[in-house]
């Protein structure tokens, strides 16, 4: 069995930080991010280490990490990539735990030599670090935030179930800051760069035992220790859903990536095969990585593939049943005795067909109705909610009672609407609950594709009574 | 030739609306309308006729039609469907033009029967019919607005090029407010329900020799009279392009869509294949409608396939240059000359590739150099500038630039913004411009290789000399 090489504990529930290269300068890298661990009301011990100031941002500053008496856990360092090989040393000799090195000027512009020359530090002191040319750690729980952005800049998303891994650091911000906006909660953030010591795997290694972890999203462009990554992640998708999305799958792609974070891709057919053998979730673009994470955060794995729809629009209906077939999904067939529930109920205003066409002018009383006799449907494995906001009868009161089901519904449930100002407030009002709502058809359709997909994955893994659980 | 069968001139440009059916019930399909024109701000004449009342909304009401002594253009109808044939027997004895008939109540709950007889009455006096069973059309230039949803629900969209058919109200509702959302203008919207008489080659023939019409947008999910729309669609996709999304592509989606529309639908082969041969672009989803709309309505057609990328983000790179590759489109090959001029401007800073990384921290300097050297670049074809507003360099300023090289560059220039509240101040404010922002590195790619075929079905058509100026 594949063994830990590295505890990230000491990087991501740090309990003394010391931030090597913070500046007076508001411009500089190492200024914003000591502001943002001052903003995000990180509770340990802040040590602002530059060689030329007395103070930064009311701090007491030391010129050396080997001036703070304190022990520290991490040092996140932000000075030119020359200068990194001493301050590693220092921090070796210090006693430094862990180290987020954000520095460029490494392996992606061809100094492998000064690469290799801080993994022999790191290594030779036992530092655990992450790095160098990335964006570093964010912990909403531990309030780590090693990110060089300002927040108004990028959104700091809440606590939450979903860890993200990031090679790259403009795609992990970019993911972070829609995360916030799509309102569903982060448990680590962890953009690992040039990956010189530090790996994806190591990373991985740490999220599978992680309990703050849900479901684990990533963006890579390689894949350093393919042999070890496999073995792991045979281990790590029983046991949580992992959605990748990879860079660099088409050889022009590979070029591309190459040059950005030095990582050799391979063939989008063999990165393909070889991550849905291992029950990897695979995203084609950074929409579907968002549509799956949102869908893996909230939802329950379905028992089939019998979809119930209900509408306010029958023209959506249509849409979503062709992506339906489309995707390789079913229509469920209602049951007698649900068909006669709702003939009982709605008389001749709504067809007991599926998709069930609530009709355009459908308030409240008709989705409680419908949900109601959908939610202990035994022909339905997973429910579709159409709510077009632009409708007469749709508004809060139609969004709080798809709240309500949702909280006593445990088979999949997700809304569509789609639309502008007023429907972006209903959307939030029901992703703040956990409600996730889709923009487009197939964007709900694929979503729940992608959840069955991996439920079958983990039960055919689980009767052949392989169980990551170990 | 295709003879033109109805004029919806009074339809779409009225002088006089007759609102059949305006109530004093804020509630009711008819006061809303009303309140609506009001609220438009319509300068033709505006009569409510309602049984009984005085007035309604402030304004003197009639009894019927035939008390009005006016001319009536164009008459909106919204009534209980029994009551549609003796309101239109009067529309037609006062010489009524054009009807909007927005109430339901016929082929689509198996009322054939009278929906041919409103059918006769309009044709006996000539008068032209769209609906029932629609939401009716908007005009922003005409400020018609038959759509019986208030304008805190659905935004109306600001005056531009894009016309919208839709044989869906629910989706035409859904779009519309997605149209005003994406920031670009309607030329017209035509919500055409049942067909029972203008059907949906009537309203293309109108909006071919329509000067408003840059592009039209369409949801159908059935044609009634295909020798006809092909006929048409020969002359129309020469002349304008034409976006069409079809509901009810697989046989599932086919039997909802006939629930809804009494639409018979076809094949999906049969209709994608059709489509495609006659020039349309088709949208397979909603967001692909939006996608499309918004760069025909924007750019002008390619040359070629060679796309020039730059970017702040590395890995946002890569993902883009997957898409160019996968979509069959190419990366640009910079000239020499332009690798000199890239060295000379950037030194070691900047690599003379593509995409060409500006490298995390450009501002509106490196973003103006670049767009500079690529503006004349003579290997370029299309450019996508990918613009990440999480960075620290990256700001309205950026965005300002990129809207300067928009308004005197001729080729394809779009950008991908992805993020949340900071990035959508600055894509509103691209997008207000004329500058088209995705969302996804998909979502660009795919937009701009739906540009690069339909110039090339223009180029063919026009080279085989068939011509639909004519």
């Amino acid at each position: 069995m594949i063994k830990r090489r590295f505890n990230l504990k000491p990087i991501l529930k740090p309990r003394s930080v010391a931030i090597i290269g913070a500046s007076r300068d508001p411009e500089k890298v190492g200024h914003v991010i000591l502001q943002n661990y001052l903003d995000s009301g990180y509770s340990g011990k802040l040590y602002p280490v530059n060689k030329n100031a007395e103070d930064v941002s009311g701090l007491k500053a030391y010129k050396s990490v080997l001036d703070i008496k304190a022990q520290i856990d991490l040092a996140v360092v932000a000075v030119p990539a020359e200068a990194v090989p001493t301050v590693l040393e220092e921090c070796g000799k210090a006693h430094v735990k862990g180290a987020v090195v954000v520095s460029g000027g490494f392996a992606e512009i061809g100094r492998d030599d000064l690469q290799e020359r801080i993994v022999r530090i790191a290594d030779k002191y036992g530092i655990a670090m992450i790095g160098p040319n990335c964006l570093g750690v964010m912990d909403p729980r531990s309030r780590i935030d090693t990110l060089f952005l300002p927040t108004y800049k990028l959104s700091r998303p809440k606590i939450g179930g979903v860890s993200f891994v990031s090679q790259s650091g403009a795609v992990g911000s970019t993911v972070l800051d829609l995360i916030s906006n799509e309102g569903f909660g982060l448990s680590k953030f962890i953009s690992y760069g040039n990956a010189a010591q530090i790996d994806e795997t190591d990373i991985l290694h740490y999220l599978m035992d992680d309990d703050e972890t849900k479901v684990i999203i990533m963006y890579i462009e390689g894949i350093k220790r393919g042999k070890e990554f496999i073995e792991l992640a045979k281990r790590l998708t029983r046991k949580k859903p992992v959605i990748v999305l990879k860079g660099g799958v088409t050889s022009e792609g590979s070029i591309a990536a190459h040059s950005h974070t030095a990582a050799m891709a391979g063939s989008a057919e063999a990165y393909d095969a070889v991550f849905r053998q291992f029950g990897f979730v695979v995203a084609r673009d950074l929409s579907e990585l968002m549509w799956f994470a949102k869908a893996f955060d909230t939802e329950n794995l379905p028992e089939g593939d019998r979809i119930a729809v209900i509408t306010n629009g029958g023209g959506a209906g249509v849409l979503v049943t062709d992506k339906i077939s489309m995707y390789g999904l079913r229509l469920a067939e209602f049951s007698e005795a649900a068909e006669k529930e709702i003939k009982g109920t709605f008389s001749k205003l709504v067809a007991a067909k599926n998709p069930l066409d609530l009709v355009g002018d459908a308030g409240e009383k008709r989705y409680s109705q419908a949900m109601s006799i959908i939610q202990n449907e035994k022909n339905v494995d997973m429910i579709i909610a159409i709510v077009l906001f632009q409708t007469p009868g749709a508004d809060s009161k139609v969004a709080a009672a798809m709240i309500h089901y949702k909280t006593i519904i445990e088979k999949p449930m997700i809304v569509i609407s789609i639309g502008a100002d007023y429907t972006e407030v209903h959307k939030k009002m029901m992703e703040s609950s956990g409600l996730p709502v889709y923009d487009s058809p197939a964007a709900a359709v694929a979503s729940l594709r992608e959840l069955l997909k991996y439920a079958k994955y983990r039960k055919h893994a689980d009767n052949a009574g392989i169980s990551g659980k170990g």
